[in-house]
């Protein structure tokens, strides 16, 4: 994080995800903290993106938008959001989603994919979402359920609007 | 709409949806500005939820919750919401999401559940949404299927957090 620039939310949060709680297996091991040699990983923050999109999200709180920054390179590297809903259901509870989950190619074999998605789960675990979901395609579900992630009985639907 | 009551957002979106493109069938016809006798299509107001829950979604200004009102019960019988996303992809697109969809006992019978997913579905095309997605369980494909809808390739994930 560049100095002056503002984080889309507070830092601290990543290093406060209980990371004993991760199921998945890194090998060699990383985490948040320590995401391998020459990376950073932190939010989102002001300079990495189109401003108005920046405010607005940082704006709603529910944004909570993560990079993998490979400093040597000066680049971002891995990306990946996970969304809050507010539900009128369960008392006003709170639900995640995942979202925008891309690494380049710069950033493969290192296993930054699994590192982003253990992250993101817990911190939505620390923000009190009783349930967190995502779409995948088929021949990726496997890598989701090493997460704990199971393919749900509900089907996803979509309908494109024409320009 | 009550007297000094603030809707969630702007009422007049709810006239401005272009129902001329809507794609199912209503017998009798309906429409969000006459929805059934004795009943009101508008925004979710102040009165009808808890305060805090109420100020963040209108702070946002991406949750677009609908309700149908029985003026004679003066009990809500219908609701459910559009969620906007924004994305990076795609310079920045919104795209949305149903959520929350709910007819209740006294509200069936009446095309309501119609007249809501149509509402929302062209509601989301005036605010440029590129796409509409939503999950439902397999026996409720084919209602979704007559606005449009169609069954994804993606799989629908899920992870529930323990307390």
């Amino acid at each position: 994080m560049k100095p002056n620039e503002t984080p889309m939310f507070d830092p601290s949060l990543l290093k406060e995800v209980d990371w004993s709680q991760n199921t998945a297996t890194f090998s060699p091991a990383i985490s948040p903290m320590n995401p391998g040699e020459g990376l950073v990983l932190r939010p989102l923050c002001t300079g990495d993106l189109n401003k108005d999109s920046f405010e607005h999200k940082k704006k709603t709180g529910d944004y909570y938008v993560i990079v993998v920054e490979d400093v040597t390179l000066g680049q971002i590297v891995a990306t990946a959001t996970l969304i809050i809903e507010h539900k009128f259901i369960h008392s006003c509870a709170k639900r995640g989603r995942i979202e925008e989950f891309v690494i380049s190619d710069e950033g493969r074999g290192k296993q930054l994919g699994e590192l982003l998605l253990s992250t993101l789960t817990l911190l939505s675990k620390k923000l009190n979402c009783y349930k967190i979901t995502l779409e995948c395609l088929p021949q990726n579900v496997g890598f989701y359920k090493k997460f704990g992630y199971t393919v749900s009985e509900e089907k996803y639907l979509c309908l494109r609007n024409q320009k």
